[in-house]
Formats: C-alpha cells, sequence, structure tokens
C-alpha cells in the first residue's frame, strides 16, 4: 500500500464534487506525475454524431492531472495552489471508450507551475488530445 | 417566439448529454454571439475550501458557447465544426452562485473561426476566467 | 511633457537591444494601457508572397506592449516582472504598411498579472492579431 | 549533401528577411522536425540586467521551426500554409549564449498541423521555453 496513492485518490476522486459526477478513477500519482482514468459512459458524450467524450470532460481532467501533478511538487500542507492558465488542443475526435488521461510537472518553480498533460485510448504515442497547465503556488518554505 | 434561440436552446440544454449533467441554461443566441448560465450547485464544485466551480466546468462552458457562437455562422445543416483549441484564463476564483457565460466570434474565416469568452457571476466587466476557442470548419458553401 | 511617457518610451525605444532592431516608437502610455508603432520596413517580412510583417515581430510587440502594461501596474522601483506565457492568435495575413500593438492590463494581482494585446494596421475593430500575456511579479509592498 | 537541407536553410536563412535580421541558422531538417541555430548577439537581448535573449526572439524562432517542420508534411509546390496560433512558455532566463530552437510535428491533418517546439542552451532535457503552434494548410492533394 502506498500512502500517497492512498491521499492522492481520495482528493481526485473523493474530495473534489465535480469530479464524482464525471467519476474519474486515480491511476499513478508520484512525484511530478499523476495520472487518471475517465471510464466511458454516455453521459460524457459531447458529440453525438461520433458518441466521443466532451472537450470539456478532456479539459477537466487536464487540469485534474495538471493540479494533481503540482500538488505532488508541494512540501508543506499550508502551500497553496491555483489555476492560472489551461491550453488544450484537440488532436483527434474521441471514440466512445475509456480515455486516460497524463499530468507531468515541466518546471516546478518557487512562485509558479508548469505542466504539460496529454490524453489517449490506450497508446500514449497517439493522443487525442495534449495540453499544457500554469499554476500559481504559494510555498511556506523555498524550493 | 425566435426559432433560432429554440434551436440553440435545444443543442445547449437537450442534445449534448455532458451539458445536461452540469445543467447548462441557454440565456442568448444570436448571429455571433451565445450566453449560457451556469445554475450553482454544489455538485459542480471543484475547490472545497472556496465552494467554487471547477475550472473544468468553466471551461467546458466556454467551450460550449465558443462552439454554438461558431455554430451561428453556419450557412448549411452539413457544414462541420470541429475544435482545434481552447484557452482558458482563471482571473480570479469563483464563488458560490450562477456563473454566466458568453461566446463571442472574433473572426470567422472560411476554414477556420477564432472565438473569445468570459465568465463572470453578475458583473460582466469583472469576469473570473477569459478564454479563447479556435474551430475548424468545413462549409460546403464559401464565406 | 509627460514624465510617465519619456519613461516607457526610454524602456521601450532605447533600453531593450532586440526593439532597435525591430524600431517599435512608443505611441501611449498610460496605467494598464500601453502602445506602439511598428514602422513597416521590408527587413521585417516573414511571408515575401504578401509582403507582410513577420508573425514573430508581432508577438515581439505583443510581448512589449504587455510587459509594459504590466510595468504600469508597479508601484516601486525593485518590483520584478518576468513573462510566463504569450499567445498569438493570427487573425489575418498583414500588409505591408505600419503596424498598431497595444497591450491592455485585463488582471493586475499580488502575484500574476494578466494582459490582453491586439495588432492593427489603422482600424482597432479589425485587428490581423490578437494575444494574451500572463507576467509574474513580485512586489515589494503588497497591492 | 541532402537536397532538402539545402533548401530548409535557404527558406530560414535566406528566403525570410526578418530571419536574416535575427541571424538564424538551419541545423537540422527532415520529415516532421527542424532546427536551428540562434548565435548570441548583444542585439538580441530582452533584459539587460541578466542579459539574456527577447522572449520575441525566441517566439519567432517557435514560429519560424514549427512553420518549417509544417511544411516538411507538404507533398507539392502548391500547399499554403499559415499560422492561426502561437503559445510559448517561459519556463527560465535564458542567458547571455547561444540557443537551440527544434520544431516537431504532433499532428498533421487534412486542415491543420499541431506543432510543439523547445529552446534550450545546450541541454534538451533542460529547456528554457516550450511552444506549441497551429497551422492552417491548404493541400493540393488529399493526405
Amino acid at each position: 500500500m502506498d500512502p500517497q496513492f492512498d491521499v492522492f485518490k481520495s482528493i481526485i476522486e473523493d474530495f473534489i464534487p465535480f469530479h464524482k459526477i464525471i467519476g474519474f478513477k486515480l491511476l499513478e500519482a508520484r512525484e511530478n506525475f499523476v495520472s487518471l482514468l475517465i471510464p466511458y459512459r454516455p453521459e460524457l458524450i459531447g458529440d453525438v454524431r461520433r458518441s466521443s467524450i466532451h472537450g470539456g470532460v478532456i479539459a477537466t481532467a487536464m487540469d485534474a492531472v495538471g493540479g494533481a501533478a503540482a500538488i505532488t511538487t508541494l512540501k508543506h500542507e499550508n502551500d497553496k495552489l491555483s489555476t492560472i492558465d489551461l491550453r488544450v488542443d484537440y488532436l483527434a475526435p474521441g471514440q466512445a471508450r475509456d480515455l486516460i488521461t497524463e499530468g507531468t510537472i515541466v518546471k516546478s518553480g518557487s512562485k509558479v507551475i508548469f505542466t504539460r498533460m496529454i490524453a489517449y485510448h490506450d497508446n500514449r504515442e497517439n493522443p487525442i488530445a495534449e495540453g499544457r497547465g500554469v499554476y500559481s503556488v504559494s510555498r511556506t518554505k523555498p524550493v
């Protein structure tokens, strides 16, 4: 049992109400990296003709894993984090299947954290979307 | 009764499953402009300490009004639209209240449509988020 | 004579070496707003077929006016500023003519400043490019 | 001798007037990838205190390698390309040294091409900036 995994599982799956509506499941959480699963459900569809998951679900998942990856860099429980900006490139229409989203730290500074994200069905080399998130951080101790 | 309003109301509120989960309500739809209401519900919260709506809800609403504004520029039912990219600047934490999101056409070209979006509680001059969306369009007739 | 104008003129036109190569001329500087002129020169061309100014010149001018607008919010000479990110939407090809670029504060916070920028030939309502800049600020006194 | 290299060298170094002012040198050009060198010169400085290269030079180089990488996907001389949008994340201040910029195709579609870019001094794993470019393409033959 990995206590850090359990903490992040609780944050991603239970603590944030909007995540429960979507049904995110934590896959992995380690320093500088978090991934989650979006189990396919018809309620998540954005484009009915293609039965593909709504771009907003993908944007939400990207902010979730980017923010969670940023949280892995925090050293103190009073450190605070907020999203400055989020950008998503939609590379290909999604299919009516589960999606995986990964967030990775690009640069963790004393005041600003940069992250990159991808979303894919089963092949990380063939993502349907890529994103970037920038987060403002207040650290109680310097990095 | 405005038939165009009813068409967009149906698209925003009924046709797209993920919008129903969030509870979007169409406010206005006219050429180059669409706005919607996100009625406050605890299920939409992203930051429990502040009871503020999840950034992903805001991103979803921005893609919804940006895409709907883009649809107002289409002239033929076979015209097709897909989101190329979406960017959201989070200017201030939201409050536990209703949110309004507006999407406006910046430039409607023959192949690419640029939109800008804002989200605010009750004062358009004091938005909590601003966004940009770029859409690819296939027009059956030239603009 | 406006002493603030002269300070910004010196920053934009003389202090920054790369601005001198391009030939930026300050047009206006007041709280939350800075504009500059890019006088047309063949050396600035990016697309030879259209004789239009290079997108990089426009991006440079946008970072210049966004950063200068951010400087107008500083209250102390030891305050420090750096660009977090810059985004430019290229709405239309430019022409072989002078360009004006304007930067406006969207939100000036204690740690992060958001700006928006436009570039146009002679009609602000018909820009050829729009941009957003986000800046990190270290303020010696709280806002 | 690689004829494709010579064509891209001519495009990057000679054909585009604004590139000559900056002094870009092509390093590599192959399918889906282009890199260039920005030889350090005091005229390129943006931040005099740190003697670091102007963010606009980096943005220009990123648009150059992103656009050139997009050109490597073209199959016909009448194919046309234009920049839709450009985004740069400034991860760390640059130093008074040469910079390398690389552009890689993320997704090359029939109408839209997505690219990613990085800029670094000598260690690709430690970039000072990362970027994304989206390009509109008119292909005379389908991909």
